[in-house]
């Protein structure tokens, strides 16, 4: 099952590290930590092989792969050795990686960015291509007439607006060419009703939003600790401190806004009620790829004595982020090869935002992935294909 | 379902917090925060309502209950104008307080306590009384062959020596007095061979061991939230700052290394490997009842990026045991109720070291409780009884 | 040396607290825990006996003192004992409260001001007042040409304009009654170029800035010791959660602006360079008047090596500002007796931003306190009077 | 100023560190950051420059410099281009690098010793040595009458026994050589009273002891801000978590003592009272040479309201500590050469146990510092010398 993997914002932190992170796996130089799909409650038949993924992209800048790669070996985000030893492997992705679309209508853009997917699933024969953005983070989408439906969208695309926010129009170039799409950021992505039924008229999976790597991924097992425990939470707040290029991008206010409320979400979901307090993203160049996340709970429980936690995050936001793409890709692809159609809401465990959000819960969620992954498998007729 | 709640260590603070709460409850003078069986998904008709609860217990102390309720007040652990507003009905619990037997031998402290448990019973026509132990830590036991059977265990008890712990000497007098034992300590209690065979052939069940409620219950999310994403955990180092009976009790090397062991027990079982470093306790008299425990987790990701988490917990010991040991109360008496006879493996939900263990994540352990108590409310007939 | 304490925001969380405490102390109910006059380097001859303090003040607000006593002894800020035991004393402060002037020009509301502080004194036969801004911080002031000189001042204070911020008005009204000032917060206070002239030609002193309670506190030691250690910090950054009714009104942009910069100062003041990162604060209802702070520091040291050190601060602001304003209250009329007039910058260890500020690290505006108190006490001629 | 620099445990990671440094430092490659003395209040004609130090030591092991320094810098302590740029410098001290001495007696081995300090000197033409005591931490010295003088001390070496721990044995060799000695560990060092006397005798001045680099250092600030405030130090509780040669051999408990000792010594001289709480140490191998210290205090303010305060300290000890040996070097050889004699009680702004411990405050031995080095600066008649 050859794979495709096309990434926007493919020269990014996220998309460099999942490139040669896949790549390394793939030579056997690095082992799958933080790759969920090499657990062995998720491994099996259905997933395509590391050795089956090809990659590929869009960006806006031009920085050659293997500089960004050196640039995050330098900053501790990847091992140097890693990017010396994959001279070869890196310089054919460079080769698949294309400008983001220009032309004067969005509709010219989307069909360049559809050839662009065509070209790329023909001329290494893959079974299926899987989009993945992991582009910078764009402003909450102005509401337009033609997100209704398919037909009013392909109207308003030809004429001089910027009818779809840039994610929303890779992911109606992916569809376009049939392929699956995957948000790993907050942007609206698929997330239009125009989109939601061209990916059904298609047959076609899409999946999002916003991968959940660090504060909220702790969230999401420490609120339903207190809601388990019948503890009543008084108050979250949380800071943020990120550097990157993630994090100069939330420097706008629009894009913050965006990222914060899709990490408040998963509070009041859990809970039942949206305690005090408020989260925060801070930019501070300093501190690279590495985030540090504080929060502070303080809750109430029997008779009401109150009490209180707090948690410090220190991680490093690409290398969190990277094997879910991976997995993600992985995933989404099974899905379209066993006919899933429409949002993946089995694979909320990936996101801060989950399409359909049934919970936030992360051992509510890896129980439904791990149940969407043995029926992937158990459905998988093939016998020629394994994982890793 | 009139249940007796008979509390090992009745004048301790945890045994003090429940029984005030426990009144408070009853009078509708407090809420259910902290009580999980008041939680939707476990509330039901097989539980014994509130209402239905009288207390009762041993003590080696004899600080009177109301004493030792107006120093939790004024320590912060119970609202004053609780403790304020049920006079008669402590002066009535105190009325039940009974001294730790004394006597020559083993075997005549165990028929006195029996006889405390008989009484208590008949005076209050109870359908069944609920013995949890919640008085201070013991050392591990010595191995005796006595804790082999029933038989070799009565014949040893008649001798000079101690051959059971204090807790299991309750244990052993409970399950003779017909009653349930549920023991909220690291302590032995019910975990010889001989009282096992003794509960089984009295169709009593058991539950145990130590209240889940501080550093370990964190650890108990955040270990399956580690595996679950494939990150390795390098090391996690934890403290434990308590001032309270129970920490000055701690200072006790004996005491202090069950309790330990009972702590690190969870990160093994979980990630399937035994990171770095270790869990101590310090005793601090000036924290009071209030617990300050910080851990520091280090672990590694995709291609190995090093990362970390630390997180503070400060809790009130008191107020996070004493609504799960009327929870226990409940569930325990609603399984004697059922004929569920001998550990009680379903309930590891509220246990650092859970009898059967068969995992320490606390999402399991819920789903197992949520099932189990379903299972019992569903088989109960009685229609007069209601929960809450 | 009898003394007149008059507390502008006299009903407010910082005032109660420093009444109830000023007033428990002369009763011998409280110790001197946290008044730094009372410490061996600064006790002395010159300082007025906490028994020769005497309360009043102004407030826009009319809730009885002791109704805000037991509310802040119900928080938690107080020992409830203290305000039972000081009815009698509590009601006499009553008597001296007023509200806070009105009339229909800025020198009508002054002259009314002026005339409460002189009743003050002259009922209570003071030697003189101390006049303490402890009301709600304020944005920063508007410019006006009036704020050049008193004469322009006079003028223009007869006008319908509000010319003078709340808390400049009341500092010339203090300095027209011939009372010293002293601002302990972030507002203008007497820091214009009109006041200052009028303070000098009245032979007053005044001081301020900024009550130093929490992270500017700690950030004060913790700056010098990587200033002296030639660590490079590369960035700081803070969370201040707050709650109490100083945290309701910061919730405005504009006093949240005045109190983050006063904040910021002491950095960028004792490193020699700005390093990234900022301060926040945030309103968090539930937190009360205990407010929790996060800083994280991340430093270089030799060789570049990276370095982080995180701290987390849980003070009650009240608490630790009320034995300073009685602190302060004590200097201050000390320095005005001995004739000390214009900016008292001798008394920087007390503020975050402080008049004339010749250095924020502690140690050093320590040293300068103890030279200034010790030659307080050498010029005092009397004999009769007593510190404490 | 020609300036020998002889460390003991030359090969450890403090002492690798500081000879990279030093050299780098020397070769411009890099800047001073962390070295005290660089610092415009402690720059100066009397300290002898970068260029001017030459570096020897003993060693038991025999892992050769580069391959530590390359060690470190695969650490993340040293940046690995500095290791590679200085090949031949490193070559170079590798050649003054001798095996700790051996012999039948300590006489034997204290002369070995003591001959090659001499060669060391002599082949550099150096003009004089100063010898830094950075090898592993012993267990406190057993008391024996040859610590008594010079005398008693000479004749006790000459038997079998062991009668110096190795410290005081190079101390010893050091002022039989003429050089001064500098004890950057706990360890007995020079502090015996043959010691002194000796030191005394040969006109040599000695420092000391254990560098205050991390949680010490932190305390040394904290510590007096609480005392300045009048707020009272209920608990501290401290636990400090390392990997690295240091945190290894401090799993001896006796090794681990003298540390701890040392480091709650600071508290009790500051505030005048010892509050609860203890420090600890423990080894995480994992953590290698970054230190992770975390430290609650807690405390009670005006009328006794508690408050607390944390922090987490998370540094590279070898870092901190390498560029203070390189400053006291520079600084014991200044005061060689200006003829002080005896304890360098001026020094304590370097150690968590300093010589005559006249203050633990930062901040007042800073003050101390700086005059003394002013003195040495004033005093030094030179003028073809300057540092750095
Ligand atoms: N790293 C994580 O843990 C994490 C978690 C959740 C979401 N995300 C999201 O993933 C995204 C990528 O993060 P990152 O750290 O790699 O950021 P980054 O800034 O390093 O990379 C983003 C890339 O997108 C490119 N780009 C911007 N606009 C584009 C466009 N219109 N078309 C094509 N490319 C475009 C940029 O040139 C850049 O190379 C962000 O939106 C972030 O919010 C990351
Ligand atoms: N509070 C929690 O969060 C928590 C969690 C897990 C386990 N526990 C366990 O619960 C127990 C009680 O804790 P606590 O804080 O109430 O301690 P505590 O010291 O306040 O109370 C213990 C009581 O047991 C009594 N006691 C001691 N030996 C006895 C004996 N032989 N017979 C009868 N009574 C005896 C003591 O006199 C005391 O009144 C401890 O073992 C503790 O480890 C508590
Ligand atoms: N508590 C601390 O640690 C600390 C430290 C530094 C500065 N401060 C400052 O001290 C001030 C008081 O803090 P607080 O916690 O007591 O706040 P608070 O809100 O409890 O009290 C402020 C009082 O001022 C009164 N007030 C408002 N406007 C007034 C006016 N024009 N005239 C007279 N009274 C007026 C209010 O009615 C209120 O009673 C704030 O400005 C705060 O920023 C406090
Ligand atoms: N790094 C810091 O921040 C810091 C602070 C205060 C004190 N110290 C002290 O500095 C010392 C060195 O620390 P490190 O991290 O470099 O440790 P390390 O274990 O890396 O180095 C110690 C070296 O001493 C050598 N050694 C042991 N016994 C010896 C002997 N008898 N003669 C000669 N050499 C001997 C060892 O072989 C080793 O090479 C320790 O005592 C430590 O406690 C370090
Ligand atoms: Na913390
Ligand atoms: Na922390």
């Amino acid at each position: 099952m050859r794979t495709g993997v096309w990434l926007v914002g493919a020269r990014g932190s996220v998309a460099t590290t999942s490139i040669v992170g896949g790549l390394a796996l793939r030579a056997g130089l690095a082992g799958p930590t933080g790759c969920v799909t090499e657990l062995p409650e998720l491994r099996g038949p259905a997933l395509p092989a590391f050795a089956d993924l090809v990659y590929g992209g869009h960006d806006v800048v031009t920085t050659p792969l293997c500089k960004r790669a050196e640039a995050l070996a330098a900053a501790g985000v990847l091992p140097g050795r890693l990017v010396a030893a994959l001279p070869d492997e890196l310089a054919a992705v460079e080769e698949e990686l294309r400008p983001a679309p220009t032309g004067a209508t969005q509709a010219v853009r989307a069909v360049a960015a559809t050839r662009d997917l065509i070209g790329f699933r023909d001329r290494h024969q893959l079974d299926r291509v899987v989009v993945v953005n992991v582009s910078a983070t764009e402003p909450p989408a102005h509401p337009h007439p033609g997100h209704a439906d398919p037909t009013a969208l392909r109207a308003a695309l030809t004429g001089p607006q910027e009818v779809l926010p840039a994610s929303s129009l890779y992911a109606y170039a992916a569809l376009e060419a049939g392929c699956a799409y995957v948000d790993f950021t907050p942007s609206t992505g698929a997330r239009l009703p125009a989109l939601h039924t061209l990916a059904v008229e298609r047959g076609l999976p899409y999946a999002g939003h916003d991968g959940k790597t660090g504060e909220t991924l702790v969230k999401s097992v420490l609120a339903p600790m207190f809601a388990m425990r019948h503890l009543r939470v008084r108050s979250w707040s949380g800071l943020n401190l990120l550097g990157g290029g993630d994090g100069a991008n939330l420097v706008d206010p629009g894009a913050n806004a965006a990222k914060v409320e899709s990490k408040q979400r998963v509070l009041g979901e859990t809970l039942g009620y949206v305690p005090q307090g408020e989260t925060r993203i801070d930019f501070v160049e300093e501190l690279g790829d590495f985030k540090t996340a504080w929060d502070l709970i303080t809750f109430s429980g029997f008779l009401d004595t109150r009490m209180r936690m707090e948690f410090t995050w220190h991680g490093c936001d690409s290398a969190l982020a990277a094997p879910l793409v991976l997995d993600l890709a992985r995933l989404t692809a099974a899905a379209h090869a066993a006919g899933e159609v429409g949002p993946l809401t089995e694979l909320g465990f990936f996101f801060k935002d989950p399409l359909g959000s049934p919970s936030h819960s992360l051992a509510e969620q890896w129980g439904r992935l791990v149940n969407f992954t043995r029926g992937l498998h158990a459905g998988h007729g093939g016998s020629d294909e394994h994982a890793g």
